[in-house]
């Protein structure tokens, strides 16, 4: 058993992988090639610490957080290596290998891969056994979400024992029982990505016009119930089957533009930077950075009191924390 | 100009929109053929008064709400009147031209219709430039956003007076200039329910799986800022248009079997209904209400004092009827 964790690509989501472990009081080792590594790492830190007292949470002894010079040094005698490289396949294979070569056998190697399949991540890397997606969403150090997903060589072993690496940094860990492209929460993004484009495209909406749609309207409830128990509620006491035979059917009507992508042509790329410059344009990356932190942790902590769904994970998180 | 405003149709939205009218202090007349429309308004308004209480607004003397006994009393001299039958154009058409021919001339009649484009619905009725879609979100008393889209008789001036009528009742309405079927939200709603059926479909997730991959991730994300303006934070420093060239062509993978709607087979809605069933039995509809408007609720107010999306159309409510 090893005494630290090995982040392996510290971007703006291998840092926050380390600052929500450092914050938990766990010890980080550092691996990323770019000469921007400790300024970015800096930011996130900063960020997750202000998100922490906006949660109200106690302060406690922060894990150490060190930048190493290789993969090597950050991954031996690690306990657990979360490895956040650019979701390219083979950047991300020659790195994993590289790992998996210089860890203990028996560590558990996470990819945060939103995309890629663990089975074709794992094919050439020894011990393939301990090999597992854990794909997380930004912010990291906010969002208690965490898809893990195992492939053809995985073993149930390394499945539980990232599922309690996670829960022990209050984690929401969610198992995919099933090997799909994308997991289950990008596929449905990218659903919406895909119809958000065609609006842009077609001129129906801007993007702050679909923004609003959004978080002025059903945004508000995915915060807590989701789809399925949203209109489960809405349909009533006679049951979600009574509901989706009435409402099903309108699901085929020839609403949507889905079955395509629309082509990003220069054109569609500069109307939708314009529209987001005339949407977001006055504020910095910094500034929404901490718009978006403060409005997540309030919600988090408007939902804790309530104990439902990411309410619950912050409580535990606090009882967690609290000496 | 007149003295109350009309709903016709009183399920759950038509019963919300008298509810969010009365508690803003409007008096209201409501017609609906259902011999439960007296149990389903008294329940309706009951959870309206307990959201009102939730989100810490002031007592205000209510509207009065009385049920008549045909639409050409309820709608004899209103100043707006609020369609909300069921989703069917034949039986909204019917409903519509006898609204028309009874209720003042210059009365704005708005129909909340979640996919029926209104150009559809005003052919056969008088002085169709004054009917326009205002499609509500359920629940209509605490959820801020109402789509208004006109067709093609629709008048600039029918717009701005529901945009204004709406305004009045501290709701967010969102101007839909494309008259497209199913207008911006429920198209992305739409994008996410089809995926989801394949998801449930395929055995790849069970209904409480995906509710909590939206739940404690991006749901959290889309209450407060929406699609656009959360990658452009995730993006950086380089622009929306340095984000989407570099992300773009991810969502053209093969991810989805967006194409295509799963067939509503016996097997597919009785696996729907138990996973449901599974998910959220232990709680009667009513204690599920209550658990959503107590969340929404605290989102709101959680937002509030952010002053961002959601919470400044709840801060300009609490102004608007602070004494």
């Amino acid at each position: 058993m090893g005494d630290h964790v090995a982040i392996i690509g510290a971007g703006v989501i291998g840092s926050a992988w380390a600052a929500r472990f450092a914050l938990h009081g766990v010890d980080v080792r550092v691996s990323d090639p770019s000469p921007s590594t400790e300024k970015v790492l800096a930011d996130v830190l900063g960020n997750a610490r202000w998100a922490w007292s906006e949660l109200g949470l106690p302060p406690v002894p922060e894990g150490s957080v060190t930048v190493v010079d290789s993969i090597e040094s950050a991954v031996q005698g690690a306990f657990h290596v979360q490895e956040s490289a650019p979701e390219n396949p083979e950047i991300k294979i020659a790195i994993l290998e590289t790992i998996a070569q210089f860890c203990p056998p028996d560590t558990v190697i996470a990819s945060s891969t939103s995309g890629i399949k663990p089975s074709d991540l794992q094919g050439s890397i020894t011990n393939p056994e301990r090999l597992v997606v854990g794909h997380p969403f930004n912010p990291v150090y906010l969002l208690p979400l965490v898809e893990v997903c195992g492939g053809a060589a995985t073993s149930a072993e390394t499945i539980a024992t990232v599922m309690d690496t996670y829960r022990s940094i209050s984690m929401k860990p969610l198992h995919v029982r099933v090997e799909i492209d994308a997991f289950i929460a990008d596929r449905l993004l990218e659903a919406v990505w895909r119809e958000s484009l065609w609006l842009v495209n077609d001129g129906v909406a801007t993007t702050e016009e679909i923004d609003d749609a959004i978080r002025y309207g059903f945004g508000l409830r995915w915060a807590q119930m989701g789809l399925f128990e949203t209109y489960r509620v809405a349909g009533g006491e006679g049951g979600f089957g009574h509901f989706i035979r009435q409402f099903g059917p309108t699901l085929s009507w020839p609403w949507t533009k889905l079955m395509d992508v629309p082509e990003l042509t220069e054109e569609l790329v500069e109307r939708l930077e314009q529209q987001s410059d005339a949407q977001s344009g006055q504020h910095s990356i910094r500034e929404l950075e901490r718009v978006r932190d403060r409005n997540l942790a309030a919600i988090l902590r408007a939902l804790e009191s309530h104990d439902w769904a990411a309410g619950a994970t912050l409580r535990e998180q606090r009882e967690r924390l609290t000496p």
